[in-house]
Formats: structure tokens, sequence, C-alpha cells
């Protein structure tokens, strides 16, 4: 029934949509199997994209020719930068999107790449031969043959939901759970644990009263997640901002008996940093209230959620306690949140391209690798379908370093050290963070996407303009000169000290206090060079003459550290015969067996001393 | 957690939105429960309304304030009135639609009813008490009371999936069945059955061969269903039209001893207006093709519902099968067809209101009663909605005649004979269809749902004004006369016979070749008189003039028929103390309980002597 694949994605969520969007775009014949073709792209948690270091890695994706950009541009009913006050390195974009038009979208966009066909279906178990994978198998019984598969099951594998005292099988609410893709892989060796994550109630709009909570608007100047041109929409709708109150702890807490959390029946680990409300209200006993977001599902429906309020309380004590918070005395709810377990494999077990260590051409992205995060799932898949079709193509791996991506920092992160609880991404995770910015992904990252054949000519020439346009500006600030009479007005204006004898516009531009489009108002040079380069051209410049001594330092660790970061360790290394290496290090060496001695140094277990024993092993 | 709600609907297909709408318009405080609010108003088979009969069901129910022909004017990508070469009764408009924009209008369409709250959930039982329904249970345990209960169930209620000799519980692909209602009803004496429909298989449009196929294009001029100015998308999408031919039909043979309908594995009857394509070469084995619709699922999606190949074959046996269909050669599947069985209630446990008989409050729509199709389902929804209100709220029941609409001759048909499989409506259902026409459907129902609540006064007064209009260009035209050099050009052109001395307006547009936008062309008075009216009311007119002496031939069998129609039988009426009764009649009419005269006439096994016997006793 089924030409055989190059790739066979299991899974339409984030991950699974950038998997087949990559692998497709870059020609390989992609499968797209998903228990349900109405579910493509459905965010099962909150209609949201991006947010610290999340936005980042959006920006990320978008450079290398991803499409979770694109789609949120298009479906976003609300866009802030975050963090703006901050350095540079902290602005992060987000955007609260339509749910049905984000689902719709992206399921349109998968429609237009000839490559990848559909398959509505549930896989069961994969057919592996001789330590490769070659196909699925699917509760139809229908096999379908490969040469790579991605494996996106989300919270599918033997999904549980919880809710109070009640259980489950289930996906994600209504819908089913899948079963025998865990087994089999354990049968074969692999390790599996089970996580936990959550989602909270959602209610209906129409039952609140908003004039008692904060209004939260959008950027007034709407910013963007892609780099390439998209219709974004001009209007932006209204979130709000609540707080719960000791009266909704107290009342929390009756239900803390039927609470699956507290009373053990949950096994699995949930997000430390994304935590449920009666978690948050039982590890800071201290606070007595905690924010809620109110955020609408989409542009015209009254469906509101109820961000900050996760919980598999019992319904009727969300229902009590949502009633006590300011603004919800009226509430009424749609649905109860609730707490599920799955599957997940420990990352350790995958390689840096995410292939398994155990099974060749099967990848896993998102969820099943123990990640929390519509962004940190898309990347994955991302690259997870880049690899897989470069394994069928018979072309280099793609690996990303940690020095030139978030999505870097995350796969070796996961790889290297694994996880046990569910993983999302931080800036603080990212050693050279203030190099890995949302403004210059493309700068550092479109590149690598063109060398890739994702990003077309035309784009790649784009980039190219903005570096050499940014340059430019800064080659004429550092050049031309200003004098007191034309800004000290400004300068004292802006509440920084004036000048008393000519200075470059660099300089000037180097304050915080001062931007561009403040100093052109005092210079016409600078009014006149600056008019033919578009907002985003300038904006680097900008942030490159006020951060430039920063991001050289960045630079200089960076380089310092490569020569070992780069330095590689075959794979069939064996550290049995180094007796001078402690016996933890040589235990997880073997297990991870590192790419790069850069690696190595970062599994825990892994010393200094040990790292200086294994260079002068490797080097010889 | 809930207030105690006037009407709970289950379920949020076409029948419970239109219950929850309509109840809700009346001023009832109604909880739609839904397994998932996500698929409200799925289309789960093909993606259109309308077609002979069934379209003038859905104007019907516009006709009265329900929402389904807003929902499928706003969201059809082609329209189409079929029948237009015969006679105005057989006229049926029929309209694509896009199945996404279809449930999100829908969905939005009931956010937008102040007194429709919403709730995620399955419903496994009933509250009953006292002979009264009082509320309902859900899967999480949760006890909602109410004042009356309609269930929609659809073929969720213990549904079973069967591809070839697969089968799983399920109430559509992809979504789990609901257990437990039919058990608590057949518990408490109600009678169950088991009915089967199927839906074929989905295929991918970019692997389609077009150029082979005929084109299928919508009405130039696009009609519409609502009688209200809805916004209408100004193009239409092109369909096709394909065939089988015998080489397919050997193909799906060879799949027939592993098909489950032929080896005896479903139980339940299937819709026989409404075949498998198995069903269709195994009763029409003398025919070597039949017709394949190639339809759209949406304006942008390359999703294509295969229409007239609906199939329960095993899945490889439909793949091999489409392939051989001219312009499917390289046709590839989203997902095979199936076959579902379900329960439901056999419908003359009903009342004409589609209340139950044995349990007061509870209302039934849709397949539960046995019936099949969108409309049948839509149509029972409004009335178990406005019914379930007119209970609560204390007011007349509504029942709708059969003189007076196709909704009348649906519910009629199935409380007064039942149904063993499942009910289609069509034309020749409905004894007095030359007065159920699509274009008076206005004129016909909407002064009830004004005297009901659900029409504002503004659009009684178009309908009347429309009337009044009619009639008024039909006085013109009756009085007005035309001279024999003004029309005799566009008789001869019209190759109908000129005429040599003048004659009425009316006798030449009583011509079947001759309409009023051609006869305006010739005659400056009609013209002139004709300017200030719109299409709709001059097509009423035109309609009128033409068909008048049938329309009174019909009007005079209906008020003779109507004094024993109307003849009323008390509920507690003793048929066992008639001793001249048949025995299979007295049966019967226990058993049905009709309510009047008319109604007894028509249940099978009830004889014109029986009806005499019945009218002189129950005239006593």
């Amino acid at each position: 029934m089924f030409k055989k694949y190059d790739v066979i994605v299991v899974g339409g969520g984030h991950a699974g949509c950038e998997a087949a969007a990559a692998a497709g775009n870059l020609g390989s014949s992609v499968l797209l199997v998903t228990m349900n073709m109405a579910t493509i792209a459905q965010m099962s948690c909150n209609p949201a994209m991006g947010g610290v270091a999340k936005g980042q890695i959006v920006r990320e994706i978008d450079a290398m020719g991803g499409g979770s950009g694109i789609i949120t541009d298009k479906t976003s009913i609300q866009f802030r930068m975050l963090n703006r006050s901050k350095g540079p390195a902290m602005w992060s974009p987000r955007a609260q999107v339509d749910r049905m038009r984000f689902a719709e979208e992206w399921r349109l966009m998968l429609e237009r790449i000839a490559n990848v066909d559909f398959w509505q279906d549930t896989v069961n178990s994969l057919i592996i031969k001789g330590g490769k994978v070659c196909g699925v198998i699917t509760s139809l019984g229908i096999e379908i043959e490969a040469e790579a598969v991605v494996l996106t099951n989300g919270t599918f594998l033997n999904g549980l939901i919880h809710i109070g005292e009640k259980k489950f099988g289930g996906g994600r609410t209504a819908e089913k759970a899948a079963h025998g893709i865990t087994e089999q892989l354990v049968g074969l060796g692999f390790e599996a644990g089970r996580m936990k994550t959550g989602t909270p109630p959602r209610v209906d709009g129409r039952s609140l009263d908003y004039t008692k909570m904060e209004e939260q608007w959008g950027d007034d100047e709407r910013g963007e997640f892609s780099y390439t041109e998209v219709p974004k929409p001009t209007e932006q709708r209204c979130c709000w901002i609540t707080y719960t109150n000791t009266q909704v702890h107290e009342t929390l807490k009756e239900g803390f008996e039927k609470s699956p959390m507290f009373t053990g029946r949950i096994k699995g680990l949930g997000p430390r940093y994304c935590p449920s409300i009666e978690d948050k209200i039982n590890r800071f006993a201290e606070r007595d209230r905690h924010q809620i977001f109110v955020e609408p599902e989409g542009w015209n429906t009254i469906e509101i959620y109820v961000n900050g309020f996760s919980t598999s309380l019992p319904e009727d004590v969300q229902y009590k306690a949502l009633k006590q918070i300011q603004g919800f005395e009226n509430v009424k709810m749609f649905r109860p949140g609730y707490a599920i377990e799955y599957d997940y494999f420990p990352p350790t077990q995958l390689k840096l391209t995410l292939e398994t260590k155990f099974i060749d051409n099967l990848f896993f992205a998102g969820q099943i690798n123990g990640t929390t995060g519509y962004e940190e799932a898309a990347c994955q898949g991302f690259i997870a379908g880049i690899n897989a079709h470069n394994n069928v193509a018979v072309k280099e791996a793609l690996i990303m370093k940690r020095s030139e991506s978030y999505i870097g920092v995350l796969i070796d992160d996961l790889v290297t050290k694994g996880t046990e609880e569910p993983y999302r991404m931080f800036t603080s995770r990212a050693e050279h963070r203030l190099l890995l910015r949302q403004d210059n992904a493309d700068i550092r990252l479109t590149p690598l996407g063109y060398k890739l054949g994702l990003i077309k000519e035309e784009r790649m020439q784009t980039v190219n303009n903005k570096v050499k346009n940014a340059d430019a500006i800064v080659k004429f600030v550092k050049s031309v000169s200003i004098k007191p009479e034309e800004v000290n007005g400004l300068l004292e204006e802006a509440g920084t000290s004036t000048i008393s004898q000519n200075v470059k516009l660099s300089a000037i531009i180097g304050r915080p206090q001062i931007n561009f489009s403040m100093l052109k108002e005092a210079s016409a040079s600078l009014k006149e060079f600056l008019s033919p380069y578009n907002q985003e051209t300038i904006e680097q410049a900008e942030i490159k003459i006020k951060y430039e001594s920063y991001f050289e330092k960045e630079l200089e660790i960076v380089n310092k550290m490569k020569k070992m970061e780069d330095k590689e360790i075959y794979q069939d290394f064996n550290y049995n015969e180094i007796i001078s290496l402690s016996k933890e290090a040589r235990e997880k060496l073997i297990k991870i067996k590192p790419r790069t001695l850069g690696q190595a140094s970062r599994i825990s277990g892994v010393s200094p001393s040990d790292v200086s024993v294994l260079m002068v092993h490797i080097s010889r």
C-alpha cells in the first residue's frame, strides 16, 4: 500500500511538524503518521509561543529555515518583546496565538511541501533489522518501510491522565494513548522512565470580570519571530493579569489529600520551572500570592487559558479555588486542569544528532527525550528531521554547537547530562548567552541553513546585506564626529552628561540612554546615512556599538575553549585502558560516549583532573 | 460546581448545536456537554450540507431561526441548486463547505449565545427521579442537575469501528466511544437496537489527475440556505466527477470474504440510500460503473472526500480499488474508509415532540433515533431544543405538521412507523411535497418561529413583505395585457406559440419557456412594476403563477384531510375496549399511542377499517 519512504515521522505536534517539514524540504520523501489529521499542530497547553530563551529558540529555528516562526507570526493575537529593559541577550520575543489558526496554518504549510505525505493511524511498533530501523507497524497492522524514523510521541506513550483521585488512559484530554513502542524499545535494551506534566483549567471568558484585573497589551510596534516577510495581523488582543491569594491557597490545600502529586499516585517527576499551582503553594509556602495570566485562546473565541494555574487537584477543588481569584468570582469552567504521566527515554541514549545510539536511523525528538515546552520540542524535531535526511542522503551529520545556538545547548545538555525532570530552556543554561541573541540568530545560523539547503540564495543575501550594512553604519559612526552644540540638548534631555568638544557619534550611541532614532534628530548627516537602511539593520548596528566590548570578550573565551571543545574522541575509544581515570568518570564516559573533549568535560562526575588525563591520552 | 440548568444538551454535533442554540435563544439556561470542545460541529462524513429534500430541511430550520443555514452559507466553498430543470418542489439547495470553518463558525455562534455554557466531559448516565430526568452524571463523576436533557449521541453509544477484519471501540475515527447510557435506559425498559453507517477513505488531492475527470462547478449565481443576510464568499471551488469500473468492482469483490458487512460481523443495518460501494456492486450487479464525487474538504486543504466510495473493506483492498478509478491511478490515501456500529433507540418510543414516552423531559435527537444525515439530525435537535425549553418554561409543545414541513414528515414517520434502518429524508416521503418547497420555507415556517420567539419582528416583517409583494406582482400580471407585436418575437425565440390578440401577462409567464427576466424586456410597464422588488420576491410570484393550480389542488387535499388529521385521541384512550379493532392494530396503537387519528392511520398494521372503527369511538 505504501512505497518505501526516506523518513517516517511519528506524531504531528511541534516536533513532528518541524521534522517532517525539514526532511521534506531537504528532498527526502516523508510520511507523517498521526493519530488524527484534524489535530496536527494542536497546542495542548498554553496558546503562546516564545518567552525567555524559548523565543530565541524559535528565532533560531526560523533562521535555519524551519516553520515555527512563520506560523506564529501569521497566527499571533499579541506580541511582546520581553526584557526590553535589560541587555539585548535577554530580549525574548513572545506571542499569544490563535489556537485553531495555528494548527490550521501548520497543516496547510505541511500540505504545501510536495515531499510530505500523510497517514492517519497509530504506530504501535518499529521494524528493526540488524540494529537499524526499517519502518513502522501501525494499529491497523500495516507495515510501512522507511530508511529512517523520527519518533515524536509527546505525552502519548502509555499516557495516563490524573484529576484528583481519578485516572484514565489518554494521550491528551479526549484523545487516546499509544501503546507498544515503549515496551518494544525496552525489550531491545533501551532505558525508559516516567515523566509528568500538567495543564490548567480552561474557562469561559464571558464569566470573568476583567475590570478587576490588570490589562496586559502587546507592544505598540509589533515585533516578529520570522526573519522572512510574513503577513501579520495589524490588530492585537488584550490579556490580563490577576493573582491568587491566601484564601485560594487554603482552598487548594484542602484538596491536597486527594492530590495525585502528593499521595504518590503520580510516579513521574514534573517540570520544576513550570510547576502546578499546588506545587507552588507547597514549595513557596511563604508567598501569599502567585501571578495568573489570563490568556484568550484566539481572536474570537470566549475560551480562556488560565496560565499559572496548572493543577491536578479534584475538579471541584479547582473550581472552588478559581472562584476566589479576583475577577473570577463568577467563573464558569469549560474543563478542569489535569496532570499527565507518560513514558520518556533518558536522552543520554542519543547521539548529538538526536539519533539513538542503539538503533541506527532511529531519531527521538520532543517530550520523548524528557523535555517540556513547544519550542524545545520544535527545535529537536527540526534537527532530527535534518539528520534523518542527512543519514538517508549520506550527508555529513548536523551537530549544533553550544557556542552558536540555544539549540546546541539544549541537545548537548540532554545528551551529555541527561535529565530526570522535564527539561526546559533558560538563558542561564547557555554559557555564551551574550552571543546567542534573538537579534542575531539569522547572522549566526542562516549560513548553516543555507549550507544545508533549507535557505534560498535570496534570503542568504538578505542576511549578508544586514551584516554588511550594520558594519557600514558602525564604521560611519566611528568616523564621523558631532559637535557639542548639535547634541548637548539631546544629552541633557536624556539625562546624560553633555560634551565640551567634538566626539565621535559612536561614543554618543554607546551611552545606554541614547539610541539611533534620538541621535539622528541631532545629526543631519547621520539621518541621511541611515535613511536607506531598515530598522532591523540599524538595531543590529546599535547593539554592536553598545555591547561590542562584551561580545569580543565572550568570543575570546569561545575561541580559547574551542581547542578543547572540538578535540574529537574516537567512538571506540577504550576508557578501561586509562587506569588514572576515576571510577565514576570511566563509567559515565563509557555510557555517554562523548564525541569531543568539551562534551566529556560537561558530564557530571567527570572532574577537571579526569579531563586532563583524557586530554593526554586522546592526543597520543 | 454547577448551577441547576434548564436544559442539558449531550453531544456537540449538528443535533446538539441546534438544540443548544434553540433552547438558549428561547431563554433557557443551557449546558452543552461535549467530549471535546475542539470538535464541536465536526463533520464526520461528507463536507457538504443540503441536497434533495435535505436542502429543504436546512431552509426550514433557517426559516424558524436555527443556525445550520447561516453556518453553511458562511463556510460554503461551492453552491448548487439541484433539480433546477424540474418543478420547484424538486429544487434543492446543496453546498460543499470548508470542514474546519464550518466547525469553527458553529462554535463561535454558540459562544455568542449568552445562555449557553459549555463543559467538556462524557456523560455516562442520567439522573432520573420519579419518571423524570433531573440531570446527568459524567465520566468525572460529576452530577449536573437540569430540568430537561437532550441526548444527541450520534454514533458514540458503544461505537464499534470496522475496517476489514479489524474492529476497535470508538465513536468516530480517532475518538473514544461512550458507554453507560444505553445500558441504563435499557434497564429502565427502553428498547435499544444497533445500526451501522460508514464513511469513505480520504485522499491526497495532490495525487489525483483531475484532467481525467469531469469538472463540476457551482452555480454562476450563488444561491443560499439562509433567508437572512449572511456575508458569503464570492469565489467557489471546483469539484470533480469520476466513475468506478468493472476492474474496480472485481478488486472490491476480492475483499468480500473479509468484509464485516458480508461475513456477519456487523449486526446493525446500514443506510439503504447511502450504501457502501461494496453494497452497491453487490445489490446492483448489473451496473458496470458507479459515480464518484471528488469533493475538496475546504478552501485551501489538499484533503479530498471520495463521495460514493463509502467502504469497510480491508484498507489494502480499498487502496487497490481506488487506484483503478480513472484519475486515481497514483492516489495516496490519508485514511481508510470504515464502518461504525452504534446503539439507537427505536423512535416509536418518542412523542411527536421528541420527548421520550417513558421518561419526562428526556429528549432524543439525531442518530440516536435511527436517522442518518446531518440535516435530519439538525432539525431534530432544533425541535428537541425548542420542546425542552417549552417543557421547562411550561409552554405549549411544538408539534410540526406533515402538511407544513419536511421536519414534520420526518418526526411523524419516526414516531409513528419507527425505522429499522438509518432513516433519511426524500421528497417522496412527503405526501404534500408540492407545498413543502425550498422557496417558501420562510412563508410556511417563519410565522411559527416568530410565535415561538426565535424570529425577530423585523425578519417577520420581511417575510410578510415578500408575501404581500409577490401577491402584488401576481395581481399586476393578471390585470395587465400585452400585445402580440410586443411579445411575439420573444415567444418565437423561446420556441413557444405566438399570440394573435392581446393576452394577460400572467398567461405568458404561465408558460414553462418564459420567465420574468425575459418578459420584462418585452414589457416596459412590467419592467417598471418589478423594479422595486428583489429577485426572491419575483421568483416567488413566478412560481405562484406557473404552479398555482397544482398548489391549490394540493391545498384542497390538505384541508380535506385536516379534519381526520387533527382529530385528537386522548393519551389514556383504552384501545382494549374496542373489540372490533384487529389484534395487530390494537397492539400497535397501544405501543405508539398516536396523538391524532391522522397519526393512527399511518401506523403500519392499522387498516382503513380500523381507522373507521377508531373514528366512531373517539368521536363519542
